[in-house]
């Protein structure tokens, strides 16, 4: 049912399929352009929780509520979830989702974890482990800065190549292929990344730091599946940012692989930048997962993408390692995202 | 190849297998009952390195090594590495592993991490998607002590409830079946488990607060796989140390489950804790993945068990969730290892 090519490609011989996703955001995610697509806006980020870190947990639940409801599941129908995010220990997972009693298997990708959690629950789908599987992820601009930066108080200045931790988190359900997936989104390959580490130091230019292990996965992936990029109608990378976006075009360019006409990232299209100061673009496991949920899936749904590589990418690091001085590894993983023969579903909302 | 009992209980139809396994820890535990059964220890638990998360690294990066030289394999060989510990954002994995550039996927189970890598990397090469992978994990007293705890400078007493965290690394290869496995320990069963949350609020208490998740583990299990406790020779769960031991015992019991006339506790037999200094037992990734290559594992290669539960448990707190007056969730994953047919594989060396 799943097919191993080289050494971590998955190809799906029947593709599970994307029942639904949801995503809960703060008021900077509502302010950007997909704004419209979140399912779930809290205007001052605390979502009724007297810390960021509960509400971090909070943004997780309502995220997987919703997209149990949109898929007409209840939670005792899920057999698995894999979920993980930045904070130390993952409890905004753990925490968030103590309370939905399913099977749970925790992650750490950092912000990879969207890709990480889909080529998971793929698998899983795929290979008749689950008839659905959740994948849910989620980050918070506050719990974020005053872990592994400075406390929000202090009023840090940020460096231009600095990116904005999304205030996000998004759930995604998967589920066993039926035979009729015609009008839906499914998985039809997944790849597993190479931790890479290209030597930077800088706790504040994530995007260099992730763009050499996204360089490497597209190189590997093309390779092993034996596609190119002109398979694809839009290769989404996340969250690299302006400067890792440049330097992971630069990067594949030197082998001769060009993306950068169906290239796009999700840190660059959560906000906008001209008129939100988030500086090289957003980032956080909730950024890929807000622009799966309010960009990637819903163009596809509208039949305006077909074949989209969906590689969300993620930096290694704590600041215990920084502060020794040691360089940021980074890890990419991916998914081939199709939307089945059987056109538009006629759905134009977020479903 | 894999068949899906229940909800998340997966049945092996042809079984992987632990090709080898290797740990490296510190001199407690080398002073310890299982000491002779290490593959590297370091006196000093430095390791070589000037910091103890360097440490923990170096320490990863040893038991792969040495498990991949069992197993006669190369890096290359590997086609996946199922990796995560205890420090913030799992540095010990992601610094430690980086070097062997295979694709990673990093986990998150805290104490449960090594089943939930088993059952991971059993999953993946029963589904014949890997033909080789690893599963990682660490701890290390004094990375854990100074991130969760108090400095060790401090000096800080400890309640008859603490458990002492090991300071060790295991690492353990996984083949797929190729239908020789006669004299080699397969893994027949895995089962992922459910959060449960025994509103435990001392994090000097990781017994208590795991002992709700082993329990929930095991009674969906032998419900699930269809069997009981008399299908096996043993069973053993890690780290409960004395504490969680009993409850899990008494927890069971209630539903007329009785599993005390063959528990262990990884925890309980990691140390002497007539002689040592361990309070209520060893605990962390490094404990159960310890007693897996030291005790469990040489045992059933010797002939005298065939047929195991290896119920790693894990407490997924963060000191930040304890702090602000949170309960501690536990989580627990198994697999059943059997000793296959074929007998004594004529070894009695740490293969």
């Amino acid at each position: 049912m799943v097919q191993l090519l080289g050494r971590s490609t998955y190809h799906f011989l029947q593709p599970p399929v994307i029942l639904a996703s949801a995503a809960a955001g703060g008021k900077m995610e509502r302010d950007g352009p997909l704004g419209k697509w979140f399912d779930y806006i809290d205007e001052d980020a605390r979502f009724g929780e007297e810390s960021w870190e509960k509400a971090e947990n909070r943004m997780q639940q309502l995220a997987l509520k919703t997209a149990l409801q949109k898929a007409g599941l209840r939670k005792t129908d899920l057999n698995l979830l894999f979920a993980g995010d930045l904070l130390n220990q993952c409890t905004g997972s753990s925490y968030g989702l103590r309370g939905f009693m399913v099977p749970y298997l925790g992650i750490y990708g950092a912000c990879s974890t969207m890709a990480e959690g889909l080529l998971m629950a793929a698998v899983y789908t795929g290979a008749g482990l689950a008839k659905a599987a959740g994948a849910v992820t989620s980050s918070h601009f506050c719990t974020a800065e005053r872990q592994y930066r400075f406390p929000l108080e202090y009023g840090c200045q940020r460096p231009p190549t600095a990116q904005w931790t999304a205030t996000s988190a998004g759930a995604v359900i998967i589920g066993e292929n039926d035979g009729n997936s015609a009008g839906k989104v499914t998985i039809v390959h997944a790849c597993a990344g190479i931790i890479q580490d290209g030597s930077v130091r800088d706790a504040n230019n994530m995007g260099a730091a992730m763009a050499p292990a996204a360089a490497c996965l597209l190189r590997r992936y093309f390779r092993e599946s034996g596609t190119g990029p002109r398979d694809y109608d839009r290769i989404f990378t996340g969250d690299l940012g302006a400067v890792g976006s440049e330097l992971l075009c630069q990067l594949l360019e030197r082998d001769h692989i060009q993306i950068s006409d169906r290239h796009e990232d999700c840190g660059l299209l959560l906000y906008d930048r001209k008129k939100q100061d988030v500086h090289a673009g957003g980032s956080g496991c909730g950024c890929s997962a807000g622009v799966l949920n309010g960009h990637i899936l819903p163009e596809m749904r509208a039949g305006r993408l077909h074949d989209v590589l969906f590689a969300a990418t993620g930096a290694l690091l704590s600041p215990t390692m920084v502060q020794q001085g040691e360089t940021i590894p980074g890890i990419a993983h991916l998914v081939h995202l199709r939307m089945e023969q059987g056109g538009n579903n006629g759905c134009s909302s977020n479903c």
